[in-house]
C-alpha cells in the first residue's frame, strides 16, 4: 500500500523527502481553486511565479499577468486571485503568469517531487483518481498563510485522505490531525472555514462569494500538473 | 482579553512575536512531563541544553547529567528521559543538566519571551492558573518530533486553551485546530496518543508505562519556569 502524508505549511516541507513522490499543492483560498477554475474554463497554460516583477514583465511575451498579495490584486496587473476572473470565455486559449502570497511559493518548494499536481475542493475527486493512477507515495503540501498552518488547506488534506483511504495508508501525526479534522467537520465544512483566520481576512475585502465558490466539491474534472515551468492539463 | 496562540512546531516559531509574552513549552512525550515530575520530587534546578557534549561536561560541576536522543538514553549519561527516573528520594535537592531530542530545543527557541514555563498534562491546571496570573498574551510552543507536528503536544495545547477559555481568546487557525482536536477527543485522549507516531516509536522501546504516566492530568502542582539558563520552581 502506498503512503500519504500531509505537510501543514511550506515552512515544514524540508522535513519531507519528495523524491519519486506525487505532491498535491493546496491553497484553497484561493490560488489552487483559481488555477483549477482557469483550466476548467479553457486557459491553456499557467506559469506560477514567486517574483512580482518577473511576473509583470511577461506581459510583453503575451501572457495575461495576475498577481495577489495579502488577499488583494496588485496594481498594474490584469487580474488578481479571484476564480470568477477566469471564467470569461474571452480568456480561452490564453496563457497566464500568476503569482500569489502563498500558493505559488508552495509549488516552488515542491520541485523535487516526480509529479506536482494542483488540488482544490473544486477538483477533489479528479485529484483522488489521479493520485491513485500515479501509484506513488503522496505528500499533500498545504500552502497555509505566510508560513502558518490554516484550516481550509488542512481540511482539504483530510478530505483527500478520506477519498483515497482504501488505497493509501498514513503513519504521521500531521495526516492524523488533518483526517480527524475533516471527519469531525465534514457536515459543517463551510462554517468552520468561514470562522478561519484567512476567511475573516478575505471577508474584509468583500470576497465572501469567492470563499463560497472555493468550498464547493467536484465542480471540475481537470487536474493541472506542473510540466517544466508551466502548469498544464 | 489576552490572546492565546499555538505554535505547532519549533520550525514555525519564527512566525510568532514572543516579545512581552508568556511561552508555555510542551513536550508531552516526554521532556516537559519529566521536568515537571523531577521538580515535584524535589529536584532543585534543571539546566536545559541542546548540546550533548556540553551537557556531559557538567558532570564535573556536580550536575546529574541526563540525555535522550531518538527516544533512548544516551550512553555515558546518568539518566534518560523517563519520568520514573526522577522519583528517587535520593535525587532530592540535586541539580540536573538535561538534553533531549525536541524539548530542550523548543526552550532555546523561546528565549525572546518574557516568561518561559514548562507545561504538561501532569501540571495542566497549575499552568492554567499561572498564565492567568501573569496576564500576558500566551504562545503555546509545541516541541513536536524533529520539527514535525505531533498529536500529543497539539492535544495539550487544546486542553490548556479549554482550561483558560474564559480569560483568553484566540484568532489563529493553529489554535482552532488544537482546540477542536482536544474537544473532539477529550474522552479518548489516551487512545489517540497511543495511536500517534511518537507513541508507536516509544512503544518499540517498551516505554508504554511512561506514556500512560505522561497522559495523567494534574498530578503535580509545580510550574517550572526559566530563570537565566536554569529552570526553577
Amino acid at each position: 500500500m502506498k503512503n500519504i502524508s500531509v505537510c501543514l505549511s511550506p515552512e515544514l516541507i524540508h522535513l519531507f523527502d519528495l523524491e519519486n513522490k506525487t505532491v498535491v499543492v493546496v491553497d484553497i483560498l484561493r490560488a489552487t481553486s483559481t488555477i483549477t477554475t482557469a483550466f476548467a474554463h479553457g486557459i491553456k497554460k499557467v506559469k506560477p511565479m514567486d517574483d512580482l516583477e518577473k511576473c509583470r514583465k511577461l506581459k510583453d511575451e503575451g501572457y495575461i499577468i495576475a498577481a495577489e498579495r495579502g488577499g488583494q490584486m496588485v496594481d498594474g496587473f490584469d487580474f488578481g486571485n479571484s476564480p470568477f476572473s477566469y471564467m470569461n470565455p474571452e480568456m480561452k486559449g490564453n496563457k497566464i503568469a500568476f503569482t500569489t502570497t502563498n500558493g505559488t511559493l508552495a509549488i516552488q518548494k515542491s520541485l523535487k517531487a516526480s509529479h506536482i499536481i494542483i488540488g482544490s475542493f473544486l477538483n477533489l475527486s479528479a485529484v483522488a483518481q489521479k493520485i491513485k493512477g500515479l501509484n506513488k507515495d503522496v505528500v499533500i503540501h498545504c500552502a497555509g498563510w505566510k508560513g502558518s498552518v490554516n484550516t481550509e488547506d488542512t481540511l482539504f488534506a483530510g478530505a483527500l485522505i478520506e477519498k483515497v483511504i482504501e488505497d493509501f495508508e498514513y503513519n504521521t501525526d500531521d495526516a492524523t490531525l488533518a483526517h480527524n479534522l475533516f471527519i469531525q467537520h465534514q457536515s459543517d465544512l463551510r462554517e468552520l472555514v468561514f470562522q478561519s483566520a484567512h476567511a475573516q481576512r478575505l471577508q474584509k475585502f468583500g470576497i465572501r462569494k469567492d470563499i463560497e465558490f472555493c468550498m464547493q466539491k467536484d465542480e471540475y474534472d481537470v487536474v493541472p500538473y506542473l510540466d517544466g515551468d508551466h502548469l498544464l492539463i
